[in-house]
């Protein structure tokens, strides 16, 4: 499996009881993050690895950092990994905190799970993004919603665009579909400037 | 328990396994109904009786009839009928398209369960509605929503104005709020004009 | 006009050019508030005045407080309760940082507008709420919300139930109806409990 | 300009007056068409032509049919395919269900605008559509929703995934950023299952 864009269907990964970053949403995210076959990219709170695993297949010539702090996530991505033949996949078992600082100058970031510590994550994101990188969060509360935008927006050399996506599934029951919510999740997209005087100091 | 407004929270009511319509939805379906103290209601596909209940407090010297099919659901909103005190509702246990034809002239009639037949309760509904009646349909399928919007945008002397409903609370997590949507509910809400020909024959 | 419940159309209103609640939330923020007959009522950021003036003919022999800081909202609230011929609204022209403190111990208190200060508002809405008295939020910013959540859930003695809206209305266009987004408001409905100490010291 | 995956945003496009599908709505909508590099691509109602110029750019050794009855859309699309240097779109002026017979089989089918006749779209399109052909119909009203549902659920040999988008943009206002809803869109993605007897008598 090699496609040319994202958009795998939520059940062909293995899922375990890990939550997981649905399709849409995902597919949103992974355009946002124009992701190039040489990319270095990383995947923070990888979860199941959805993203990661789509991310991978996209940057084929380069490599994926998925970071996730439970075990049974890691086992999970691994899991993924092998059943989609991604090979440029190297997961991070700890705190991204910790571990964001030891990791090469990325050209796309993903910040899905924070356990509380988006603040913190996105600076220590901030100094490991390439010049024209893309950091794109994905926020499931208010708070992180809220912390992502306040920290992305005060940064100097960052576009910021963010958007809630609201899926509504119709589900056949009988001869009718039936309106089916999925919970709403915000994707803040930002990219750091060129040129700005901020991003040639990490070039 | 006496309240000038409609309003009850979904957990006050007793639930068992039939599905309930969600506060919010109730309150907008209620308003829009405008009941009067002594307006005549009728409630088809009652369910839980959560609305009947809520339009029997507000119709307080009126009647409510609460059709239902269900054995199960006739017993609840026997039962919280009783919770609420209020003994101005009647339970009909039947299909809505048998039981309709029965009924005295109506105030105000809610669509809320429908099994498959709405445009027949629909127009079996138009025959029992009194002019400056409302009629509130609630539709959480496709086919619902388009097919109540045709019959009454179809019937002569009917104001029509239709609506969707999507709730997402905030569920606290910890210290975070986190984004939980409800399955969205259209409202179509029709008012019968007093001054057409067509109505004036039911006077 | 005498309503038992809420549930006003909008273009019953005046409204010139200033911003509106719509109908469906106003609703919602109406029964959240749980306004009885001699309530005593305040609305901060009032706009139009629409809540002032169904929560003025709920609270029929209470008393609504308007605080509005525009000159042109001033007049269009005087404007409504002539309308509507409620006799018991009082607008109040200024910062309401300002003149919360000097109004008497309120039973209900909305906020709408906030300009930006919606701690201090809530810190000073908290000096005046009565025990068992309800302030409800009407946020359309993630901040707003976010600084709402945080304070009310920071505070002791309140109960915090929060949920946004979604409206999407059906525009009639030719022989279809079309699906037409209303923006998302998210209502913090703050229930002051009647037992805590915090509070006694308040009668 | 040559993007391995779509996500253009709205801007780059030329515009003019004509309706256009929103960047995240199009994005879920090409994704979901899973289009190769060599497919044949239609799409009828192409308005500003933004499907039809991220389709050409995705399937670029093959080609794509924009069908539009309104000149000014044909001359959009043009102008847009110039913008990109897209020279496998092929605009055709008039009516789809006069056009589609005489268009080779397809890959993809994509279905924005019908006006008013989306069930003999269909039909026809499923005329022209290869096995493993992918079909996906956009629809903003309640009617080419339902329709679009009932007529692709009834054929033989498709499966029929469903599902409404509704996005909230954050607009920044001064320091804060304001939840603002874009219409509500429903894509109806269809894909013709290979080995049914139906499909077969097509090859």
């Amino acid at each position: 499996m090699n496609p040319e864009y994202p958009g795998i269907p939520d059940d062909a990964f293995i899922r375990g009881d890990v939550p997981m970053t649905k399709a849409e949403v995902r597919v949103l995210a992974l355009t946002k993050a124009r992701i190039k076959e040489r990319d270095i990219v990383v995947d923070v709170g990888a979860g199941t690895g959805s993203i990661s695993i789509e991310a991978a297949l996209l940057a084929s010539q380069g490599k994926v950092f998925a970071i996730e702090k439970e075990t049974a996530g890691i086992e999970l991505i691994k899991a993924n990994a092998a059943r989609f033949l991604t090979t440029n996949v190297e997961t991070i078992h700890g705190s991204a905190l910790e571990k964001l600082g030891n990791l090469p100058m990325a050209d796309v970031i993903f910040v899905g799970g924070s356990g509380g510590h988006i603040r913190k994550i996105l600076e220590a994101a901030n100094q490991i993004l390439k010049p024209d990188g893309r950091l794109v969060v994905m926020a499931v509360t208010v708070e992180t919603l809220q912390e992502a935008l306040d920290v992305m927006q005060s940064l100097d050399g960052y576009q910021v665009d963010a958007a809630g996506i609201q899926i509504t599934r119709l589900r056949r029951v009988g001869s009718k579909n039936m309106f089916q919510a999925l919970n709403p999740v915000y994707i803040v997209a930002c990219t750091r400037r060129e040129s700005s005087d901020r991003e040639v100091s990490h070039i």
